[in-house]
């Protein structure tokens, strides 16, 4: 990464499958100007999400503009503030908010960008572009006010051991939920027994129905869907009388040529069940709450940020194509530049993954 | 039949397509004596439902047991308690529950058979087989309890024209909602114009996605989902923000081989939408109130049930078969013997289909 110039990594072709290298082009820019209005950002955290795929096959998702080849990519994530013409943002604000796959921003703060300041709390700021950013808001917002768990309830989740998904373990099981996790391998599986899952299933070597009849045999209360397709319709074959399912994500339809269907989505019926959609920027009004109870726990340690940070810029389109190959654990952030509150060069509080 | 013996119609065969009079077999047995704790019950009304294909092929439902050849086919309906050794009941009551396809009944009143007293209100009996039994039951319980419809709420109803629907749409009309109706015919549409509905989609000569784009460019509110499938599929594409879902019926999927796969159902995340099942049996405690709210709005003219009223327990078969054909209007009931409470021959205040 060159300091003088803004780097960035730009869409060379639509992925067909999983991304590959050659679906990026990285180009360097010169370091943007700003005007009246505006605010110039350096980019410290870059956060790796599964939808930018999506965005890169130019589908119009969660507000952003579709992109076009050639387009700079987009990412969210933590950057301080360097210098600021714009009356809400001062220089050395620490931001979270819309970035782009670059080292450098010129932003006038706009609506779809979303910057929100983030105070220095002791805890590293590249918790901004995790547990403390959309993906924490996801989990919180998503289980808590789509999910309403209550204490004794058994809350399945998959993807469990992901960025989303391993916060929603460790918020259910602090309210009083038994947690059970889905999630591929022993190494996952063994990080959610650590996060406080009664129990889990590892997709890859145990039947997902098999081990539901014997877990929850009086039903699933929650269900928390990271991955939709045929994880989600297993699930829905064990849902208890007033079973409430979250649909988050779904990481396993994002490259299926055909769109999935459904087969049991009736199985509602029977029980009263009910299934919510959820995206997390209609829940705004609630990430203050959402950053408040999350920095709380963090802080007790109730609850610990699951990170895994890759280190350089360089590194983005290999760090995205692990998402989809499912080996990654927690959140995946890129660190582009050393985080400016954290004294040594590890995140404060972050668990990495084994 | 046979007023001196217990009619009964059985199963022949488990029906393939629509059901045909070959799937059905007509017996005499004799009228059932009845021992302590029973009541004897001579049939009146038998309601005819979607449902009923179900059980002729064995599958287990509304927890009704699965049925075997040569079983008298499960169905509700009204009746009148000709002797009684049961403390509940009394000769002369008229109640509602499972008689099953026959004119005579032997009944211990299980919880099963969810025998109800009606209070003769100067309306009809029939009405305890329709808008005063479970299928009006359905409509207020599902559109009050899981829709949650809101005074300017853009309502949609599919099937709207059938026995669950056309309760459905002037219950909504009534609470204040702009109600849309979907149904088959100009005939059924020009019904559901005069239930209330503020605008119609003949599917059978309209594009129902094309028509709910002029008529709810805003979205949809509240769907009361009667056929699932593709009319599910399309009402799914015009979700407004917060949309709630009913799923009441599927009746489109009922004779399909292969269960029909719902390809769009993330499209409740992006508006925070929910989908709720619903089962009316789990709404027990609100049948009181259901029953108070329905026959208040009948007798203040609000609410006009519709009934097709088939004449005669032997042509049970072919109303059974006229529900799939997509024939039928309102709610369809076989009057098996005369109302004791009418004075006439036709129902109080049913609407006919014209």
């Amino acid at each position: 990464m060159n300091e003088d110039r803004n780097c960035q990594w730009r869409i060379a072709a639509r992925p067909s499958g999983n991304v590959t290298r050659e679906d990026f082009v990285y180009e360097e820019q010169p370091i943007p100007d700003i005007g009246p209005g505006e605010f110039l950002l350096r980019t410290l955290y870059l956060g790796i999400r599964p939808v930018m795929r999506m965005y890169m096959q130019g589908i119009e998702i969660a507000g952003e503009k579709p992109l076009a080849i050639g387009d700079v990519i987009h990412g969210r994530g933590v950057a301080q503030v360097m210098r600021s013409k714009h009356r809400d943002f001062a220089a050395g604000d620490v931001v979270q908010g819309q970035l782009g796959w670059q080292t450098w921003k010129a932003s006038r703060g706009t609506e779809a960008e979303r910057f929100r300041k983030l105070e220095y709390s002791g805890l590293s700021y590249s918790l901004g572009a995790g547990v403390l950013g959309m993906n924490g808001f996801s989990a919180y917002t998503g289980l808590v006010h789509c999910g309403y768990p209550l204490a004794g309830d058994v809350a399945v989740v998959s993807a469990a051991a992901g960025g989303v998904g391993s916060t929603v373990v460790q918020i259910a099981r602090i309210l009083g939920c038994r947690v059970i996790g889905i999630a591929g391998g022993t190494r996952k599986c063994a990080l959610l027994t650590d996060l406080g899952c009664e129990a889990t299933i590892d997709y890859k070597n145990e039947d997902i129905d098999a081990r539901l009849s014997e877990l929850a045999p009086g039903g699933i209360d929650v269900y928390f869907d990271n991955v939709g397709g045929t994880t989600l319709e297993t699930c829905m074959e064990h849902l208890a009388h007033h079973a409430r399912v979250v649909l988050c994500g779904s990481i396993s339809e994002y490259m299926l040529d055909e769109p999935f269907g459904l087969k049991n989505y009736t199985n509602l019926r029977m029980v009263n069940a009910s299934m919510t959609g959820f995206f997390v920027y209609n829940f705004e009004h609630l990430f203050d709450e959402a950053t408040e109870h999350l920095a709380k726990w963090i802080k007790s340690d109730e609850l610990r940020p699951v990170e895994d940070v890759v280190e350089g810029f360089e590194n983005m389109p290999d760090a995205l194509a692990r998402l989809y190959d499912g080996d990654n654990v927690g959140v995946q952030v890129c660190r582009v530049r050393p985080d400016p509150g954290d004294p040594g060069d590890t995140p404060l509080r972050g668990v990495s993954p084994k």
